[in-house]
């Protein structure tokens, strides 16, 4: 009998079929929908049809009459193009077995949307209509701005002709558009967000899934803000190579707290060396130590404490290993899913972070200190990192990592701390600690640096 | 510096302002969130406008003329009694530091609206509106068989005459009644359920605390259904006084593991024999164990674990009282708020099951198998019993409570196995486990008992 989250207790698929003009914010939220519930380990998946239409249309210029209505060879590439994602869709369901689908196209008419909702049915999936649903000129043309530097429609096009284009591809758009309405659509589920959530319209919205991703959707919000996360100082357990308990910080771990406010000063940069941010720390000591040089409103959870070790707590990695060699393979062999006894595992972390997640979306600025695996967990759902590597992501002591959340990426900086510490890093398949061999993996591939001071 | 929970993250008060006609379900509603808001420690406080009618226009006769917009005398009475509840509701605020005030009356009209919504910002409470709107006759007659036979209005009245005379006050309302408009209303923070959640309209949710409620109430549907609370078969642990821990049943536990399938079915009744349910137990032997011989859907949290008692883990109530004498007495001094060294307290308990409360709200026939401590709390939720209370109920082994959700009202019954088993109650001042000499106090004064057999 397998232990179920509260994501679990239905045995429910859902197509989240996105509507709206271009511009509207669509991908943005399709993308934040996935990495959510991928956090969640709920399997989903975007399907956007403008890649699959890039694809079929390869050869044939994409300028704003392709999307002319009466643009038949155009036509015919949309066409083609919705009929590919949708089938592939349908497979990754069937053949992955996908939980949450997400059709990622304007989706205009009745028609279109008559159709996809006649395909779900007959494959047994739940259809939710999700419309972006936006007059407010500011936020359109901040959004075209946004696109028209990033889509790969306009590579190497001079920024003017991009803007004249896309709008013009808007008008074409608006010339078929349909808007979800309450009266016509009254036997679907749908939501429509009406100019980011200023208000919104819920109609029969029925599963327990779709009320989860209604209510993520509800907290977001697009004002720029910062995310900075930071563990503890280096402890007293840390020096002795102990793991949990509620330890006191090293004297190097107090140099470090009373460097914090520096770093978070140089990190916010003269200009917005007064934004105001709020500090989490987790209940136990090291973190409010860490945190108490810091002149900004604090609150301490419960939710970011370390990741409860059981029986082990207190305990050397050497230690648990003579003690428990059986437990100690089985963890190397799948970190996220193993629960210490009488403790927790990765993943009752990640559920105990859920509410965190939802009340960082709804705020600005926010310092969090707090703990080497809720730390890890953290920053998976910022930058997407898969769950079965996000417990081998190295995450160094005396370092602040900057998040900065853009619409399709999230910056990271990280100002390390001049103040040497011990490494907690293990790797697998050993008791020792030491520098992560394969590099500082929280740092790799997947993360824009635009900074690594040393101050 | 005070440990927050999700809950205290703003400095925010707000003013539920019901909206809707009689029998749309607007005092189930406001009762439900003033439970949910109270169970969370965030203090909140239904204003019954009708109750002050009632007061106020005392010797009058209160049929449907009353209610007529004509009636002066009747129009004076309403206006003295809103008034009245308004000035309550703001003292309230201001003297107990209330958070959450709902000031639950038709508020048919925007003249209304517009009052309320002046003197709340003049107040600096921050007003968000929450309709109930409903066109549809069978929900509408089923609330209003509810309200007639529920309504200090109609008390030794007939029941015809009840039906008649109400329907003609719900006619009275709707000749001035203006529902709440997206257009009209644009400005304002407010909610339109309409036809009990088949549609709902968001408008300018902004607020933390305004999110919570609108997603709780969301979530509430008005199926009737059953749930039902067991506490495991008595565990080897229970025998020798220990506390915490992962033991197996006792013989005695096994013996009411293999019973509980007859109580089940007894208490479902025999023409409700084949009712379909869902079994959630914890992710600990002792409920797993107790579970195994129902023949149903089985769902296991970790959230329903027991509290986690840390260092005192394992030990029985004397060896912490001697090892621990300080926290021991600590403890019983504030026993919903006291966290066990490295463990937990019942407030934590609250916080993780916050979401299984949501998830209960949406789901039907559900029997959780768990703990002691966590039943308490879950009891606590659905019985309104104060969070300073909550730890001292008794909840005897080897019982299986039912309760039944209606519209004003939570009914219970209980049926104990005719299977013996050691008391785990502990008496306040003692480390004595016996009886509760006060007599079981969760059966006490607010419950309705419809059966306490033994079988």
């Amino acid at each position: 009998m397998p232990v179920y989250s509260i994501s679990h207790v239905e045995n429910v698929r859902v197509c989240v079929v996105m509507v709206g003009l271009p511009a509207r914010g669509k991908s943005l939220i399709s993308q934040k929908i996935v990495r959510y519930l991928s956090w969640l380990s709920i399997k989903s998946k975007c399907f956007n049809v403008g890649n699959y239409r890039r694809e079929v249309a390869k050869e044939t210029a994409v300028n704003a009459e392709f999307f002319d209505p009466k643009n038949e060879e155009g036509m015919a590439y949309r066409k083609q193009a919705i009929d590919l994602a949708i089938k592939d869709m349908m497979n990754w369901f069937v053949e992955e077995n996908g939980v949450v689908g997400i059709l990622d196209a304007t989706n205009s008419t009745r028609e279109r949307r008559d159709r996809i909702l006649k395909l779900c049915r007959e494959n047994y999936i739940e259809p939710m209509f999700l419309e972006s649903w936006c007059d407010d000129k500011e936020l359109i043309l901040q959004n075209i701005m946004d696109v028209k530097t990033t889509s790969p429609d306009y590579v190497a096009k001079p920024n003017e002709f991009a803007m004249t284009d896309f709008l013009k591809r808007i008008e074409f758009y608006e010339s078929v558009y349909e808007s979800m309405d309450a009266t016509t659509d009254s036997e679907l589920t749908f939501v429509k967000l009406v100019n980011v959530n200023s208000q919104i319209i819920l109609n029969r919205i029925e599963t327990y899934l779709e009320s989860r991703i209604v209510y993520y959707v509800m907290n977001l919000h697009i004002k720029p803000r910062s995310i900075w996360l930071s563990r503890h100082g280096e402890s007293e357990f840390n020096l002795t190579g102990q793991i949990g308990g509620d330890a006191n910080l090293s004297e190097r771990g107090w140099r470090y707290a009373k460097k914090l406010p520096e770093l978070v000063l140089k990190s916010l940069g003269e200009e917005h060396k007064h934004t105001n941010l709020t500090v989490w720390t987790s209940t136990l000591k090291r973190t409010q130590q860490t945190a108490s040089f810091l002149p900004y409103k604090k609150l301490q959870w419960k939710a970011l404490d370390e990741l409860d070790a059981g029986e082990c707590d207190g305990m050397t990695y050497e230690e648990i290993e003579k003690a428990f060699p059986e437990d100690f393979k089985a963890r190397d062999d799948n970190k996220y899913e193993y629960r210490y006894r009488g403790g927790e595992s990765y993943r009752d972390i990640v559920i105990r972070l859920e509410p965190i997640i939802m009340e960082l979306e709804r705020q600005e600025n926010i310092l969090i200190i707090t703990h080497q695996a809720v730390l890890r967990c953290l920053y998976a759902y910022f930058m997407n990192v898969p769950q079965e590597e996000s417990p081998w992501m190295s995450i160094p002591l005396h370092t602040l990592i900057k998040l900065e959340p853009r619409a399709y990426s999230t910056l990271v900086s990280r100002l390390k701390a001049d103040i040497p510490a011990v490494s907690t890093y293990k790797e697998k398949g050993t008791s020792q600690l030491g520098e992560a061999k394969s590099g500082e993996t929280i740092f790799k591939s997947r993360d824009l640096l635009h900074s690594g001071d040393v101050i």
